[in-house]
């Protein structure tokens, strides 16, 4: 299921090596203004080339064709696809065959068949989340005046995430980090108890995130080390403004107003320079790998701005759901 | 929405201190051995009446009503319910007006105008858990051989749980823990790149589970202090087969046939016995709130069993849509 | 799937002879004034013990176990079950075996691999459209003041219903009928392009009805024998009156505030006591079947309330997405 | 919603006039052989510029852009877009504020607050249906040996139905008639008990295909006329072959391995060369309408090939769902 939402739906697909990626949207309000400048901030964001980050470039110009008329949203479906251009398909030759450590390969291998387009980490590449983005910056626009910011909080334990990243990749390795999101001002009341708690949502978009390993809300687990009496949020207002805010702005799945907060951790990047273990797939044989190919040292610096992107996704779902269980003419 | 899966799919209801909570089970395949006595061991793990746990006991009762036929699932729907019967809800009077602090008192009230049954937490309550403990003894007889054992680590920082939540209790005290589940021997293949990663159903699993503030795969949080040298997973044989489990048995959002690992932290009890701060939703004005009612000093204990049963559902929804993104005619 | 419905959803579940049936709804507003007594008039539609209906009567008793506090809805799941009390499951003895002429013994054998509760005809029984109408008592609240009338137009060909079952019953046959029903009046914009279409909705929901073959909206399938310019709605004022209504209020999938309109067809009652042919499942030999139990005639007489109930669900469910794709903060 | 499907789901996109339309289409297995050229004859069928039909003629050349490796699907979202070249916009100036009669100007000015695209009906128009095309071209891969073959019955109650398009479309008048979709050899089992029942979906499916406005299973509406002891099919086999087939090859909502067969009625062409009635949305002045543009006098001549389509779709998706509610370990 390559789709998620249910009132605000994104689609993705695509290669890494094939001819585009892209996003389709699904169930966006018509009348919000948006051209192919829009996003051109946010994918900038996401784009590598700076310190630590790979090499390979791709203009990322968002063509914009269907669901906008007029230059604002119809209704209908938006998409919005990214054609690839910068491509050197030469350096995955054989990637088919003895798939890189705690890579995707293995698995897709076992799971597609063999028929998998394996260039460049083919659907599993992080290149897909160029269609989260774009998706993000309508998502976003939707959710005005809620703002959700991500920042890298640090790298390999460092605040100074460039200069860990520099020494990773000198050392031809790789780091990753941590990242801190926050929402506000946030509306009481998105979110549904149990299975579609907030928390289950944006879990469940971070971890569509290709190396997102875990996430805490809040204190998060810090609160294992915590009393009760030092977790729990005292309320000091008619509006719910708590005096704390260990809960990271959710109670029993739903926001209480407070600012939403959680972190979410990147692992260091898969591809590294130094020589690695593997096995030949068709042979069965074990091999010493060395990857190709142009690659972060840490992507974690790229990942904020996926990580706004998503948030803002779950949350335009749930406000077009509501923050009340229905809020329609009875009241 | 009160549902949860795909192909194997629940839905609960209930209240705390209403006639019965339960759940119903929609895709269970025909022909599995079940009988009233199958939930006797799971439910008697999520009781409470031990150190640290609530003196409110519940009989716990499983009322297999549809969808079991001559002690064998027929396929269709089946709905185990659990009648209410030890309640005391003269202890929960004031809670329409004042809100507990990081309970779900507050954001009840907003979000469902006033209209919820407050008593006990209501619909909120972690009694619900019943029902997934119910469902999830059903998924587990469908996983099998496949094995969740999920175990509490640690409690308040502390690895002998239970003098952690004594101590707790006796300064009228909350604390909370941390749980590992481990799943094995697992297949390869089970879940989708980004949206239905093995990582995003769970963790959506997971935050459905009253209490819990976060949960990481293999190395979590860790990942962020190692290099991708040592993050890396060898791969050691044809089966994929890895020297280390820094990924928790998941590559791109499918699993590799290692060992399904991950942490979740839960939360202390939010109901303590100490003062707390509040307002009176009604007047506006701040309050001091005393609560009542038997309450856990730490309802960590109680969760082992519960995340269990939720990783068992996922991994029941995941077994029924196969391993492969389609292993029929073309094969 | 047993489920239906994406923001108001029902799930069903219960067999003709076990402990109960019912439903359980999720999504419905809260603050809606429901009690056991609020059932009684549509239950009573439904039930049989008329002319040309069954003699088993069950009380039809609604027990209303969640999701209703102080008289009115909560927010949270409401589970409505009926308790079996009829039961003459020695009627059904030979059912496992040879199966009935266009009843769905024989696919229920070879789905659920024989596990399958037969006994009445278990879950695929006309019993379970109690939970339907149940569910759509709630659903006609929510739609107020927009109102569903579903009536019986003919029963083998005749206008005069009663007369025709009893003329089939005599001759130990049965008969089926045509039902129509309106909903007015409608607002304007319910509905999406496609597949999420008025007309799709409906004709899914009106398929789930056991005995329904067909569904025609507006002119249906006189529509073959018309011209467009016979056919086409003139417009003949701002809120789009229009002159005929041939579209039966929907265009393009989305309604168009005439009045909703279609006619379903119901098949003859499938069990018969006439002398039929069928196999034994186990020995292969062709054999004749007499079916013993209670049957109506024309169980078409009994319809016309449950295509109400599912009409009122389906539109409750557009409702509460709203008429415009969105009309939140835009507006 | 414009997704439908559950194993083997579809997205479709676009606009008559804009860049493109097209179809992404989810859960398709891996394997299948697939290139531009498959297309190619289901396409030529849809097409116009046969008699009765429009003169607007686009090359509906199938750009293949993702999900495709080595002429091969490999598991992942297959992309296919259609870009539009053969536009006329001018014709459609004012449809912005004179809504067609029967046609969804005027809901999609009121659901999309005046935001859609209005050229050549945008996203209502029948040009998305090549998306349905594509996707069905790749369903009926999945779907072999079984065959969907769908014929065009009759055209305003001839059979012969080009000379009755010819005749209408000499008076400038339209027409519209029934078509026949048969679907041969059936596995047992699709489908399941209520609301997944296979005519709820293949309902569901056919009225998100524009024009469409009744369908009816096996013997249909006429079933209303016949007795049970007619309508009754007998069984005559172990593997439940039946004498007759009044049921259309379904019981119970599951298929029963007799041919699967239905009809559906498609209305006349609502655009006509004839003065129309209607009004001008922003004065509210009753108005008269002629329409421009190319439009088929029987666009029913085109919708076989649509209707074979959404049949695959449905089917594929019940048979990667598979026939038993679940056929893995229990076995």
């Amino acid at each position: 299921v390559n789709g998620f939402g249910r009132a605000f739906r994104i689609n993705i697909f695509g290669e890494s090596h094939g001819d585009c990626v892209g996003v389709v949207i699904d169930g966006c309000p018509a009348g919000i203004e948006l051209s192919e400048e829009s996003f051109a901030f946010d994918l900038k964001r996401r784009q590598g080339c700076r310190l630590g980050t790979t090499q390979r470039v791709e203009k990322d110009y968002p063509l914009l064709q269907s669901g906008v008329f007029n230059g604002k949203t119809t209704g209908t479906p938006i998409i919005i696809s990214f054609q690839n251009q910068n491509i050197r398909s030469s350096d995955y030759k054989n990637q088919g065959e003895i798939p890189r450590p705690s890579h995707a390969d293995f698995v897709a291998w076992k799971k597609f068949g063999g028929y998998h387009d394996y260039r460049g980490g083919g659907h599993f590449s992080g290149r897909l989340t160029t269609g989260l983005v774009a998706a993000g910056v309508i998502a976003k626009k939707l959710l005005s005046p809620l703002k959700c910011s991500a920042t890298l909080l640090e790298v390999h334990g460092q605040s100074d995430a460039v200069s860990a990243a520099l020494a990773a990749e000198k050392n031809k390795d790789s780091v990753g980090g941590i990242i801190e999101c926050r929402t506000t001002p946030m509306p009481i009341g998105l979110g549904e108890p149990f299975f579609d708690s907030v928390e289950s949502l944006l879990s469940h978009a971070m971890f569509s995130i290709p190396g997102i390993k875990g996430i805490e809300f809040g204190s998060g687990f810090a609160a294992a080390n915590m009393y009760g009496s030092e977790f729990n949020d005292p309320i000091i207002d008619k509006e719910g403004r708590t005096q704390s805010n260990h809960s990271g702005g959710i109670n029993g799945g739903i926001t209480n107003g407070n600012d939403l907060v959680f972190r979410v951790v990147v692992r260091p990047t898969a591809s590294i320079a130094k020589e690695q273990k593997s096995i030949n797939l068709k042979t069965g044989a074990s091999t010493t790998l060395y990857i190709q190919g142009r690659h972060d040292a840490c992507f974690a610096l790229r990942v904020p701005v996926v990580v706004e992107a998503m948030t803002a996704i779950v949350l335009s779902d749930f406000i077009i759901r509501g923050t009340k269980n229905y809020s329609g003419s009875l009241e």
